[in-house]
C-alpha cells in the first residue's frame, strides 16, 4: 500500500484507558492501516511512547514518507490543547502531567497537536460527520460519561486555560446524585453509561411492576439491553429513556441560551436507542427553551462508524497540527 | 470643538425603552459630545431615524467630517447583529422587525453595526474596562432584567442565527417564579433589579424580624436601598444579598464549565453592592465549580462610569463596523 502519488494525510491517534488505536486519515475522511495496542501493557510512559512512535513511523512510511503527512492529532482524556500535555488522567497508567505531544513530536518529527476526546469528537463531526459546514454546534459524546466538544464562529472552544467544554459537569441537579469529580447533581451522574445504570437500579426498585430488565444482574446492564426492552414494550425499558431524555433536553436548553447553536449532535451508546432517547430530549428541549429559539436547534446523531469515529476527530486536528 | 487633527472616532448608540443616548469614542476611551433624548417620544420608526440622523452628522461634523469616523455602533435590545434588525422587542415602541442599521446607514453614510445592550457592554469591557486585553471572559449585566456578552478567543458569541447569550433566560430553579419570557425559574427572575423586589416581598412577609426596608414602599425598594440597609447592619438586607449571589454563584459555576472565562464582569446597580454581594457570589462559585476550573475565573466589576459604559461598549463595536 505504499504511496507514491503524494495524497496528503492526518495521523489520528485516539488513546483510551483500555486501547489505543490509530491510523492513516485522508480528506475525505477514509481511514487507513486503521491499527491499536493495549494501552494498560505500558504503565512506564517513555515504554508507551516507544512502541507509539514505532507505529506511527511505520503509518509515515505507509503514507510514503513524512512529505505527505500533515499532521498528528490526539485525543486523550484530560488533555490540554494549549500545553500538549495529558493531565492527571484518572483513567489513564500515567500519573501526573505527561507531555505526550512533545514526546511524540521527538519520535517522529511531525507537528503534533492534542485535545480531550470529546473535542476531538467535534472536529471529526465538523469535518467528516453529520455537523459538516456547521460553525456553531455542540458535541455531545454518551459513553462512561458525558463529554462535550463546542463549536463556535468554527473554533473548538478551549477556554482562557484550555479545559473549557466540560457539559457532563453541568449541575443539573443541585445536591442530587453523587459524582466521580466529587460534587453533586452532575449531568453525568444522570445521563452517562453508568448514570443510567443507578436510573435502573431506582426504577427497578420503585416498583414491582415486570421487566425484561430485571433479568440481567444491574452492573451489566447497558443501553442497548434497554433498547432492547423498550422494542419488547417494557414499560420500564421506555421509562428509563424518558426519565434520561428529559434531564437532557433540559440541560440542552440551558446550553442553547449561551451559545445559540445550529445543532446538537450525539454520539455513543445511548444516542444508538434512536426515537426511545431523541423524542424524550426534544420534547424537554423544546418545552424548556426560550421562544426566540424554539425549532432552530436540530438534534442529530452522529453517522461516523463508531471503530473510526475517534481517529476522525483525532485526524482532523491533525490537519491542523503546528 | 471642530477637529483639524483627523483623529478617529466612532460613534456609539444605545438605545433604551426611555432614552436614546449617543456620542463620539476616541481610540482611548473617552466619550465627546454626549447626547440624546427620549426615545419614547418617537412611537413612529421612521421620525426617530430621522431624529437621530440629523444628531449624528452633527457627531460627523464635530469629528471634522466622514472621514474621521470609523464606524457607528449601536447597541439595543433584541438587535440580531446579523441582520442589522432590532427584532420583537418588548420594550421598545416599534413593533414587528426594525432594519435601523440600513435606516441610519442611509441617513449618514456610514456603516453602521448592531447588537444587543449587554453584547456592546463586553466590548465595552474588552476594549475599554475591566476586561482589556482578555481573550475569554463574560459580561453579566444586572439590570431590570439579567443580560449576557459572551466573549470566547477574543470574539462575541452571536450563535446560529445571531440570538446567543441569553444567560439571564438560563433555568436555575426549575419551576420556579415566573419569568417574564412565559418559562419557569429563569436566573433573571431572581437577580435582576425586579428579581430582588420578589426576593426582598418573600423576605419581609415570611418574618416579623424587624428590616428597614419595612419602611419602603415595596415597589421602589433598588439595590441601592438595601446596599444602605446593610451597610446599617440590617440582617433581612444580608440575608437578601446572600440569596441572591448564591443564586448567582451557582449558575456562574455551570457558566465556567461551558466557556472556561478567565473572568466574569459584573455590571449594573446591584453589583454596587461590593463585598455583600461578590462574597456570596463567589463562595457559591467556589463551592460548585469542578476542581479544575477551582480558583481560576476572577470576577470583577466594571470600572466604566454608568453614563459612559453603553456608549462606549456600541462605539466599540463602530470601530469595527463593515
Amino acid at each position: 500500500m505504499e504511496n507514491n502519488t503524494g495524497k496528503p494525510y492526518a495521523i489520528g491517534i485516539d488513546i483510551g484507558g483500555t486501547n489505543t488505536v490509530f491510523g492513516l486519515v485522508d480528506a475525505q475522511g477514509n481511514v487507513l492501516s486503521h491499527n491499536g495496542f493495549k494501552t494498560k501493557d505500558y504503565p512506564d510512559i517513555n515504554r508507551y511512547a516507544d512502541t507509539l512512535g514505532t507505529h506511527l513511523l511505520q503509518l509515515v512510511e505507509t503514507a510514503g514518507g513524512r512529505k505527505n503527512i500533515r499532521g498528528i492529532g490526539v485525543g486523550a482524556p484530560n488533555a490540554n490543547y494549549y500545553t500538549g500535555c495529558i493531565e492527571q488522567a484518572p483513567n489513564l497508567p500515567w500519573k501526573g502531567i505527561v507531555p505526550l505531544a512533545d514526546m511524540l513530536r521527538e519520535r517522529t518529527g511531525i507537528a503534533v497537536s492534542m485535545t480531550n476526546d470529546a473535542n476531538a469528537a467535534a472536529l471529526g463531526e465538523m469535518t467528516y460527520g453529520a455537523a459538516w459546514g456547521m460553525k456553531d454546534f455542540i458535541m455531545i459524546t454518551l459513553g462512561t460519561g458525558v463529554g462535550s466538544g463546542i463549536i463556535i464562529n468554527g473554533q473548538l472552544v478551549y477556554g482562557h486555560d484550555g479545559l473549557a467544554g466540560e457539559l457532563g459537569h453541568v449541575i443539573v441537579r443541585p445536591g442530587g446524585r453523587l459524582c466521580g469529580c466529587g460534587r453533586r447533581g452532575c449531568l453525568e451522574t444522570y445521563c452517562s453509561a453508568t448514570g443510567i445504570v443507578r436510573t435502573v437500579h431506582e426504577v427497578l426498585t420503585s416498583t414491582d411492576e415486570p421487566s425484561r430488565l430485571r433479568r440481567i444482574p444491574l452492573e451489566q446492564v447497558t443501553s442497548k439491553d434497554i433498547y432492547d426492552a423498550a422494542e419488547q414494550g417494557d414499560k420500564l425499558a421506555l421509562e428509563i429513556f424518558r426519565f434520561t431524555g428529559t434531564i437532557l433536553g433540559e440541560a440542552f436548553a440551558n446550553f442553547i441560551a449561551f451559545s445559540g447553536p445550529e445543532a446538537i449532535v450525539l454520539f455513543g451508546g445511548l444516542a444508538k436507542a434512536g426515537h426511545y432517547i431523541i423524542d424524550p430530549i426534544r420534547e424537554a428541549m423544546e418545552a424548556n427553551v426560550m421562544n426566540i429559539y424554539k425549532g432552530k436547534t436540530r438534534l442529530l446523531v452522529s453517522q461516523l462508524k463508531d471503530s473510526d469515529a475517534a481517529i476522525l476527530g483525532a485526524g482532523a486536528l491533525g490537519w491542523e497540527a503546528v
